[in-house]
Formats: structure tokens, C-alpha cells, sequence
């Protein structure tokens, strides 16, 4: 839609229309086959007709596996860049955080405060790598809009609406640890590596790193049950679907950890208590932290 | 190898070591997945040692899904474009070859002039559709070594060794239709999609299309049973491997047209004509023609 607006456009102040070549990023173990075989062929196809190009879409298409917390593309050779939904995924699990956040599973009210100390650190390390690389692939000039799951206040980081989801999951594998169905030791070692930074965490590493400049920062709120998308039946409950979203995200990490035989049993209950909490529980709602830069 | 070797050498000489970005282009259908998984991870850490760059690798490599026969990438951004093995392939059966050559499934010594005349000009059409194409996204200046399953001379477009491989599996599908295990009909309504050109009908084609400029045109002949590669075990007998060998080529086309129950016997026959003939018939070489050009 952007896409054949811009061309059209283009068309319409007498330019010639620019192609546009795009890149996928994703971990090597993503299931780059589907999307190529199922989604691509049909959206170059609507595109082409979109823009009445003929013969061929003008927008191509390419995967490229690999974390984008290291170099992904060769030097100066992109001119805008877009992460939606992924920068809150740290790299790895601190060393600190595995030792002394035994009962939790996240960075919880009850946490100790090295916990919460440890995994800002690590976002600060990753979010700042990330910015280096990516300031060396981009051209100068170029841009870059980054949206990521964070929170309003600079205070607070286990206090805001993404936590509530991760807390009921703890209660979860709490209940089957003491049904005996997951080993103590496994609940103990998992954590989910995650870190919604504030807009001024943010902020701060982009000018700490250098290289890019602000435009805008900003935030914006959704409540995860007004997400309305085509997955999602009309008649669906709200703590239903929240439930399935919690699973799309946590399963592939929750399997590693716990073993895939766990996973119906985890979300059976995780459902339950939502469920149950719905009446009672404000809505859980997502804070974004949407920054846009440009490359000096 | 060979990238590492660029790089040590731009350094030897004192200059800047490059970045590479390789894109491996293949049909929409394709397992990109496995490569991504199994084989670039090894392939970038080993370059990484190779080249001593530190953190990361110096080449980076993306997937780009679809047909050579169409455009794949935005204009003027490639600097080398390779194709090895490819473009042998046609990008559909002619509809002449599809009424005239109900008895065969190629180019064979009985098939009527006009299916020869039809395979001829499908390639005509597609190698220069690939031309234009690739002269578009290609800088002025840069060169493309393509290499193609040919023949050597001219004429006896079906007396050469490739031909071979593909009556041998029309006499298995024969057979299988007189014990009724394949339909008539359906053996009718099938051919390979291969045209091998002569070294001359490439570079006219190239010629004719204009955008390249011919730097070496040269044939190269290779024994399929001398081919030795990881995939081989030393005992293996040459009518063994090379019935492999047709068998991954050819199973996909083959059973999407006869269906996948009777792959196994339609190999099992195979492998048995190969092995009484292995004596007896001269052995099954194949004709390289590569082609080396530059933009201009």
C-alpha cells in the first residue's frame, strides 16, 4: 500500500519511479520457506498490478538470516532500515540474573534489584551494538524508525502492563512444579529475555553511541485485546486470544527449556486464569517506544 | 576459499579488504530453510577465522526467491552475477513439443524436426528474457560467468551424452505404461524442460541482445561417474551414483506429473538398465559451455 503510493506519487510530480529493495531480517532458524512460498509470490503480484508495472513488481524481495545484533549487510548500502516488535529481545540472559532470580521468571516486583540492574545493562550492551552495526550499513543520511516494546516511565520496570502476562506464566509453572509435572531446577534457570526500555533509556543510548541523530520519540499504548487481526474470530474472548499471543511469542523458548510435551498443559492453565482474573484484572495494555533517527 | 583469498591478498597490497554481499538466488519453493540453519552458519565462522576480521564475518548473504526469467533485483546494484547449472532449464514446455513428441520425453533421435525447432527457440526466448533481465540490475562494468549443461557442435542437438541419461529413463517409463502402472496418457503429456545449447547458439544469443560484451566463450566436457563430491562413498559403482544423480534432478518434475508412489520403482528400473548397459555403452559425458561477459 505504501509502496505503490509512493510510486504513484512519483508518476504524478513527472519522477521516474524508484524500485525498492527490500531485506528480511530474521534468526537463521526462522521458517524464511513460507513466507517465500506463501506470502511473497502473491503480494509482487497484487504490487505489480497496483503499480500497472507489466511485466514485473518494482519492489524485490530478500531474506537475510542472522541476529541484528551483529553485521548483517556489507557497508553503506542501505538507505532505511525498520524494526518493529524486536529490539525488547535481549541476546542473552545475564549471569545475575540466573543466580539470583530463582522464584521469578522475569523481572518481577519481587526481583532483587541487581536482577532489574543487570538486565538494563544488557539491553543497554545489545541496543547499542545494534546501533553500531547498523550505523555502518546504513548511508549517511539515511533512516531508521525502531519500535519496541518499552514502558512510559522511567521508573517502574516490573510495573507496567507487559509484566502482568509474564506473572501469570510464573504462576503457571509454579502450579505444575508443585504438581510435580516440571523439575524445580528447570523453573529455577528459565527467564525471559526481555527488556521494555523507558523512552529516555533510549534515548540515552542512540546519543551515547553517536552516530544517529532524533527526529521523534514518542510512546504509544494498545491494549493487546483490541488487536484485531485475521488470526483473530470476532467472538473470540479477550483472555482467549491473549492467551494464543502469549503462546505464538513464549512457546518456542518455553519448548527449548521445559520439553514440547509441557506446552498444551502451560496454556491450558495460563487460559484458566486469565479467564478467571478478566473481571477483575485491569486490561493489560502494551506501551511502545517508537524512535526515529537519522544517520550523520 | 576464494574469498578469503581476495581478502588477504587487498591486504598483502595494502588496500582496504572488501565486504562481500552474496545473494543465492533459486525458485520460490525452494528449502532456503536448511541452508540458512545447516550450512551458513559453519560457512561464516570459518570465513571469519579465515580472514581473522574478529566479530564477524566479512560476507553477508541473503535468499532471493524467484525465477531467473524475470527481474530479481533492483536496477544497477550488482557487481557479479553467477549461474551455474541453470539456465539449461526453459521456463515452460512449448506447445508443440507437447502435441509432436508424445513418444519421447526430449529431444530424442525420433522426435519430428519441430520439437527440436521448439525447445530450440523456447531457450532463445528465455536465455535472452535472462539477459535483459540481469542487464538491468547489473552495473556498467560488471561481469557475469555463466555456466550451462551444452553440447559441443552444432548440429545433433540430441546426440550428445545428456541425452542419454533421459532415454534411458524414457524407456523405464515405457516399460512401466505397458505394465500398466503409469497411464498412457500421462507419459504422453510429459517432457524435460532442458535445452543444452552448442557454445555458438549462446553467443548469439548474447549478440543479438546487445547489453554484454563477450570476454571467453569455451566447452568443457566432464564424466557424471567421474564426479566425486561429499555425497559419494568410495565403492559406490558409477550406474549407481548417476542414477542418484538423475534422480535428484529429476524427482520433483517427475512427481508432480506421475505422482510420488511410483518414484521408487521408476529408480529401481532405472539403476537396473544402467547397470546391464554399464558394459556395454559408451560412457555418459557432459558438455559445459561457459560464458564470460561483461556489462557494458
Amino acid at each position: 500500500m505504501t509502496l505503490s503510493n509512493v510510486w504513484k506519487i512519483t508518476l504524478e510530480i513527472g519522477q521516474q519511479p524508484p524500485e525498492f529493495q527490500i531485506h528480511l531480517n530474521d534468526l537463521n532458524g526462522n521458517d524464511f520457506n513460507s513466507i517465500f512460498r506463501d506470502n511473497l509470490p502473491m503480494f509482487q503480484l497484487e504490487l505489480r498490478d497496483e503499480t500497472s508495472r507489466g511485466q514485473f513488481s518494482p519492489c524485490f524481495v530478500s531474506a537475510v538470516p542472522g541476529s541484528f545484533y551483529g553485521r548483517l549487510f556489507a557497508a553503506n548500502t542501505l538507505h532505511f532500515i525498520h524494526s518493529s516488535y524486536s529490539l525488547m529481545w535481549i541476546s542473552k540472559i545475564p549471569k545475575e540474573v540466573e543466580l539470583l532470580n530463582k522464584d521469578n521468571i522475569y523481572m518481577a516486583s519481587a526481583s532483587p534489584q541487581q536482577v532489574l540492574d543487570a538486565y538494563y545493562n544488557q539491553f543497554r550492551i545489545d541496543f547499542s551494538t545494534f546501533l553500531r552495526c547498523r550505523s555502518e550499513e546504513i548511508v549517511s543520511g539515511g533512516r531508521m524508525v525502531l519500535t519496541v516494546l518499552g514502558r512510559r516511565g522511567h521508573e517502574d520496570a516490573c510495573r507496567e502492563g507487559c509484566c502482568y502476562i509474564w506473572e501469570v506464566l510464573a504462576l503457571v509453572l509454579k502450579q505444575m512444579v508443585a504438581e510435580g509435572l516440571i523439575e524445580e531446577e528447570k523453573l529455577h534457570s528459565f527467564n525471559i529475555p526481555i527488556y521494555t526500555p523507558s523512552p529516555r533509556e533510549v534515548e540515552e543510548e542512540v546519543e551515547k553511541e553517536g552516530s544517529f541523530g532524533i527526529n521523534h520519540l514518542e510512546t504509544s499504548e494498545i491494549s493487546w485485546a483490541d488487536l484485531s487481526n485475521e488470526f483473530r474470530s470476532t467472538d473470540e474472548p479477550d483472555w482467549h486470544y491473549v492467551s494464543r499471543g502469549v503462546r505464538a511469542v513464549s512457546e518456542p523458548l518455553l519448548s527449548e527449556h521445559f520439553g514440547g510435551f509441557v506446552m498444551d498443559q502451560i496454556f491450558e492453565k495460563y487460559s484458566e486464569i486469565l479467564h478467571d482474573c478478566s473481571t477483575k484484572e485491569p486490561e493489560t495494555k502494551f506501551v511502545n517506544v517508537t524512535v526515529s533517527v537519522t544517520r550523520n
